[in-house]
Parts: C-alpha cells; sequence; structure tokens
C-alpha cells in the first residue's frame, strides 16, 4: 500500500481496473452473450466483489423483457448472489478483501431516517432504484467493453464474475456458510420468509393463502409454516407446481383456472369466510387484487411481494377495506440487509431453514441462458449458476 | 307478571304496543315528518329503549340522501342517542328497565368469530346493515303507521321517542353519565377516538394528517393528540373548519382547492415525504386515495373510516403498497360495543376526554330538520336533538 508520510493521506486505490467475463443483456428479451467486460476499480465506498455463485429471480427477468418497465441495455442482471471481496475504494473501513459477502438490491446506510426507524428497510440513499443503471458515487458504470459503458443492474450485476457494488449494498456473512446454498438468501427466500415473519406474522393455528409458488411464495409459505400456520393454501396458475409445494408446507392447493368464479369467492367459501393472511408473490396485479379480497374481514392482513407493472392500477371497493381488512407491501421482506441478513444465514447454519429444497437446478455460467429457460417455463424454483466457468 | 304454574313458562311480554312520536323520512332527501307511529312490544333478544337525547351523524345523512344508495322509504332514522330502557322481549337477560344505554349501529352478539376474536368487532350476526330496514327476529318492522310498516334504520332508528332494538346494539352504561353528552360516543365521537387510539396508532412526536375535519374527523384529531402525536394537520375543503379545529388540537391546515397539485404531494412537501399516520373521516373516495398516497413510505399506516358510495373504486398503483406502507379501515373505531363502550363513557367521566366542544347545536325534536340544515351547510360538529318534545 502507498502512504504518503508528509500527509498522511492513504490512497486505496492503487487497485486498477480488471478484465472479467459477464453476461451481457444487449436487448430486451434476447439471449446474454458472455463477454469480456472491463471492470472499474471501486470508488470511494464501493468494494469490488468476486461473485462465485448467483442464480435467477424473476425481478431479474422482468427487466430482461422490458414488458412495461424502462428498457436499459446493454445491461448486467444479476442480483441474488455470494461472492469475496476482492478490493474495497476509499472510506470503506466495514469491509475488506476476503471477506464472505451477500449483494442485496436495497441498501442500507445506517443514517437516513429509514436506516434509523425501526420499521423500514427502504433506505433513502441506497433503495433500490431499477431505472439507475450507474452507480451512485458519480452515475457513471464500472463496466465497458472497448470503453463503451454496459449498464448496472439495482446497484449489483452479478451475472460478472468481478462487479462492483456500494459497501452499502453488501452483508458480511459467516466464513462457514456454503455460498452455493446462502446466495438465494440475498434476495427471494429472504423475501418470501420475511414477507410471512416480520409482515404477515400469521398466529399459530391460522390459515394462509400463498399466491405463487415459486421460490418466493414457497419461502413465504416455509415461513407462514414456522409462525405455527396449520392450514396453507397455494394458489397458482399452474397445477406443477403443486407437488413440489407439498415440500414446504402447503397442505391445500387452488388453480383459478380450474373455477368461474373470481378466486378471491373460492377461497372464502373454502375458509368459512377469508383466509388469516394472504401473502401474493406473483407481480400479477389480479393477484394481488385476489389476495387482498380473500382475506377475512374483521382480521385478515393481506401482504404484497410481487413487483407490479408500470402502469398497472390496484383497484378494489373501499367497502372491502372499511371492513377491517389490512393491505401492505414489502420489500425484501423487511429486513433491513447489513443488520438482519447474517442472521438469517445463521438460521440456516443452524438447521432452522432448509435452502437444499429450493435449488431444482445448477449450471455452469456459460450455460445461464438455461436458468432464463427454466423460470419462464415453470419449471424451476431456483437454478444456481456456478461463476467458475468450468463446464 | 303472568306466570302459568302449570308449565313455568314466563311470559314476558304483557307489553304492548305503544303510540310514540317519530321523525319520518317518507322520502330520499325530502324534510322528515314527524308522525304519531304505533311501535309494537320488543320480540325476544330485543329491547324497547325511551330516547332522550339523539344527534345527526353524516352516514344518517347519506342513507337519507340515498344517493347511489339502496333506498328503503318510509324510513325512521338516527343512530347517535342516549336512553333508557322500557321493556324487554323475551331472552334479554343483560338489561332491565331503567338501564340507561347507548344504542350502537353495529352490535355483539359475544358469541361469533368475531366478538371472539380480539382484533375485529364485526360481529357476524349484528353488523351493520344499511340495507335490511326491518328486524332480524322475524324480517319485519317495529314501527308502523295505520298498519303500514316503517322501514328500521341500521338496527337503532333512535329519531323515534321509543324506539326497538336487538339487545346486542345496546351498551350498558354509567346512569350518572349525562345522556345529552354521552350520546355522542354512540358513534361518532368513539369512532374518531378509536380509529386514532386503536388502529393508527400513531407514536409519541409523530405527524398525523386529518382528512375531513367533522365530528369523527375531529374526535380523531383529539385521539391524536391524547397519543402524543406532534403536528396534526387538518384537510378539509371547508376553510372554515379551520378555526374549530384548533381546539382539537389540530395545529396546521390544508384545503386541497388552494393547490394545484394533488393534496398527499402538498402534504409530503410539508413533512419530508409524507406523514407518518393519515386518518381519512369525509367518504370521499378521492380524499381515501390522497390520504394513503400521503403517508411516508417506509412506516406510513392510512385509516378509513368514511362510508364511501356504492359504486366508488379505490385505486393507487401497486408500488405505494410495495414502497411498505399500510392501509386499513375500521368500523366504529375498532370498540366492541357492548364490552368497550362503558369504558369510553368513563373516559368522559374522568375527563380524559371532553364532549362539549364537539356540541355546536341544539334543537329540540320538532326541528330535527334544523340538524340537517346545520350539517349539510357545514356549520355544525354536532347539533343534539332533545326528545321531550318541549320547544
Ligand atoms: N418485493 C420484493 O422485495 C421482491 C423480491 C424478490 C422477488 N419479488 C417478486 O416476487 C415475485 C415472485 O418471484 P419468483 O422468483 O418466486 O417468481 P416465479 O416466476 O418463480 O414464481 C411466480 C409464480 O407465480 C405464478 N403466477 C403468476 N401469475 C399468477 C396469478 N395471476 N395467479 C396465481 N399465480 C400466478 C406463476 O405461475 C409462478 O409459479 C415476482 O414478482 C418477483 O419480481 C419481489
Ligand atoms: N366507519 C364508521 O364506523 C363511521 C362512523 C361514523 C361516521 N362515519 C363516516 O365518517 C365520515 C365523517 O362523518 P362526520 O359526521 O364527521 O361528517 P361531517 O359532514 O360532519 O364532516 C365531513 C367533513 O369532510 C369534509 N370533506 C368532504 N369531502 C372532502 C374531501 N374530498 N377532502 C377533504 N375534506 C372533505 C367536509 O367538508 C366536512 O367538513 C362520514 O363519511 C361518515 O359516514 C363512519
Ligand atoms: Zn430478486
Ligand atoms: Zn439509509
Ligand atoms: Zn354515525
Ligand atoms: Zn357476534
Amino acid at each position: 500500500m502507498l502512504l504518503c508520510m508528509g500527509c498522511q493521506w492513504v490512497p486505496f486505490a492503487e487497485v486498477v481496473s480488471l478484465l472479467t467475463v459477464a453476461a451481457v443483456a444487449w436487448e430486451a428479451g434476447k439471449p446474454l452473450v458472455i463477454e469480456e467486460v472491463d471492470v472499474a476499480p471501486p470508488q470511494a465506498m464501493e468494494v469490488r466483489v468476486k461473485i462465485l455463485f448467483t442464480s435467477l429471480c424473476h425481478t431479474d427477468v422482468y427487466f430482461w423483457e422490458a414488458k412495461g418497465q424502462t428498457p436499459l441495455f446493454p445491461r448486467i442482471f444479476g442480483h441474488e448472489a455470494g461472492g469475496i471481496v476482492e478490493s474495497v475504494g476509499q472510506g470503506v473501513t466495514d469491509l475488506e478483501p476476503g471477506d464472505h459477502v451477500l449483494p442485496v438490491f436495497t441498501g442500507e446506510c445506517k443514517e437516513c431516517a429509514h436506516c434509523k426507524s425501526e420499521e423500514s428497510n427502504m433506505c433513502d440513499l441506497l433503495r433500490i432504484n431499477t431505472d439507475r443503471g450507474v452507480m451512485l458515487n458519480d452515475g457513471k458504470t464500472r463496466f465497458s467493453i472497448d470503453g463503451k459503458p454496459i449498464y448496472h443492474f439495482v446497484g449489483t450485476s452479478t451475472f460478472s464474475e468481478y462487479t462492483v457494488i456500494h459497501v452499502g449494498c453488501l452483508a458480511k456473512i459467516n466464513p462457514a456458510a456454503p455460498l452455493d446454498k446462502v446466495c438465494l438468501l440475498s434476495c427471494g427466500i429472504s423475501t418470501g420468509l420475511g414477507a410471512a415473519l416480520n409482515v404477515a406474522k400469521p398466529k399459530p393455528g391460522s390459515t394462509v393463502a400463498i399466491f405463487g409458488l415459486g421460490a418466493v411464495g414457497l419461502a413465504a409459505a416455509e415461513g407462514a409454516r414456522i409462525a405455527g400456520a396449520s392450514r396453507i393454501i397455494g394458489v397458482d396458475l399452474n397445477s406443477n407446481r403443486y407437488d413440489q409445494a407439498k415440500k414446504f408446507g402447503v397442505t391445500e392447493f387452488v388453480n383459478p383456472k380450474d373455477h368461474k368464479k373470481p378466486v378471491q369467492e373460492v377461497l372464502a367459501e373454502m375458509t368459512g369466510g377469508g383466509v388469516d393472511r394472504s401473502i401474493e408473490c406473483t407481480g400479477s396485479v389480479s393477484a394481488m387484487i385476489s389476495a387482498f379480497e380473500c382475506v377475512h374481514d374483521g382480521w385478515g392482513v393481506a401482504v404484497l411481494v410481487g413487483v407490479p407493472n408500470k402502469d398497472d392500477a390496484f383497484k378494489t371497493h373501499p367497502m372491502n377495506l372499511l371492513n377491517e381488512r389490512t393491505l401492505k407491501g414489502t420489500f425484501f421482506g423487511n429486513y433491513k440487509p447489513r443488520s438482519d441478513l447474517p442472521s438469517v444465514v445463521e438460521k440456516y447454519m443452524n438447521k432452522e431453514i432448509e435452502l437444499e429444497k429450493f435449488i431444482t437446478h445448477e449450471v455452469p455460467f456459460s450455460e445461464i441462458n438455461k436458468a432464463f429457460d427454466y423460470m419462464l417455463e415453470g419449471h424451476s424454483l431456483r437454478c444456481i449458476i456456478r461463476m467458475d466457468a468450468s463446464p
């Protein structure tokens, strides 16, 4: 390390650009292309991370499809991952090279009103921003090919062997935790688990409906089961989901396509007036409305998790609210990423939660497009993508 | 009392019909007419009550105007009142002649899932029903003129010197409490107070917006002040409300008509991103939407109290929910009428709450139509109607 004896200034970055391998999305909806990409050194408060494992979450797919979302291409997607710190920028004191980290799409500056509030995890500085595509620090990208910038995605861009991330978007975790499993906790599984445990909070013996039985929904089912719910009703348009779902505590299954009446009415009939809690994990606004209207009047709580389209409208008769129903939304299961994620990792280490059953597929980085196919075909929960690049 | 020595059967009703004076609404929106009305004896689980004082709540006015509501005429309105039990029907053991009671538009059977739940006050048997107009027991009315039935309103119909009410819709209260004041606790004031204290639950030092500064909204402001809110922002289309509102702890005032941008944006600018809690007490669906969208992301809670029109739609972008806002509705401030109302009356007796400041007008029963005028002109908070009929 260089150290100027005169002024005591410690320049952090003898760190230089490096060449990495990344999966670049050149156009909306077109297969990613593995490319050699320049990764600039981390600037102030940034960290360069070597990603070991990443997985695909539906949020990546939405923005890659860019239907009704702001398109921003070329771009490097990916936000569910685990890695090791390679180098740190100026001002970074919480992390050092070698630390094991989980990147998170929503950060924690620890200083704003949200970070100081016990209730919120929506950091003013580092909350999810899907339209930015550049680093906060200087409004530039750290990725480029022949000098042409490549956009970032939600501050993480983990579909790259090396990536640059704001220190506030990295949770330092137990180095003994296997990154090929706990990488799932950096988005979907924590989101579903927290939506149940931190937000819906079902009481022991209660009935919970889960809309959408992808990884997020099944993690919510797992949370409901841990909280002691006795009936967990899974709702999905894809009936193949039910077999898998039984492993996650789902006790009954409803496919809205099998019924003429709205699914909220079907659920109300099955449960003597409505479920105690519902958790929507689809991203479909019609499922959000059903998930709200199917909760019992007087005490029912509906929690929205799915990411809607830009022009969606949530619409209901206000009397459904007046009848003492509660509606709330959550990001990342209301976990504060840096403060809370290490303890969620410990839940895995203590065998309180199981991650293996979420992993239905595994591919080498070179075959990352298969992970997209699996999700779009509705076959996978999570597909682990190994970055070591060996097939 | 007749007692059949053979079968031990105790016939309750040697009670007979009586002739009373009631204010009958013959047609939607037309002045009430004071008429002589037959009041049948109370049937099983019913109680005949002598009303001493009643007041006018906006819910009466909505159903009297019958705009976008099911019209049901001729009808006797009124649900905010205080009275004394005159006679009881078979099976009534909790009340006896002479007891002081407050009628409530939503009852408490004490046996259904709602009554047994700690969270709900929406009794399955006796919850508000604005379309019924007849008694539960036999689907008939207890009011008639020359044999022609007159419909009831929300099971109370207190614009009558005598009325028949289900025992589950009567709270027995301290006989020392002055009925000309505590009658206000039978609807509007408890509704607003409970919406703040039981549902919105603002933290000490927080900022609360109140939409609609009628009696219900000002009772909500009172509740927010009692809970320790330090900024209470009143929002009303009628700027005359502000002077009155200051007495109820309202610290700032916004008239949406004074601004070009939506009032939710004005409030967000005044409060660095949004209020901590909002309570809507207008019945206007656009105010409901503003009240929701003006709460701070991350932790804001909006509570809806106003009674909407039949065809209203509550509409918002789902992202407003995902950003960790909570939306809930309440009936009667989540108080259970029989279990909780006696202690709210005690709060008045202990001077924890003041009712006098809600009373802006008083009229004899013969001038009941003036109470409608005062409310429609936006001049009154509450107008007490004295039933003794002496001018
Ligand atoms: N709020 C957050 O913090 C957060 C974090 C991660 C993911 N998400 C969102 O959660 C949602 C689920 O993510 P995932 O990775 O589990 O996706 P996924 O595609 O694996 O699962 C979604 C499931 O929903 C089902 N579905 C779609 N429309 C439906 C409808 N109308 N009714 C019933 N079922 C329906 C699909 O068949 C599928 O099984 C996505 O919208 C994702 O963007 C939100
Ligand atoms: N949920 C319940 O249990 C319950 C009980 C009682 C009353 N209510 C309802 O509460 C509401 C208030 O009752 P009240 O007796 O105080 O009525 P009120 O007429 O005395 O007061 C309503 C106030 O709202 C204002 N207002 C109307 N539209 C507005 C808008 N778009 N923006 C801002 N202000 C607006 C009016 O100017 C008025 O000052 C009514 O809808 C009534 O039906 C509900
Ligand atoms: Zn995700
Ligand atoms: Zn912050
Ligand atoms: Zn009322
Ligand atoms: Zn009941």
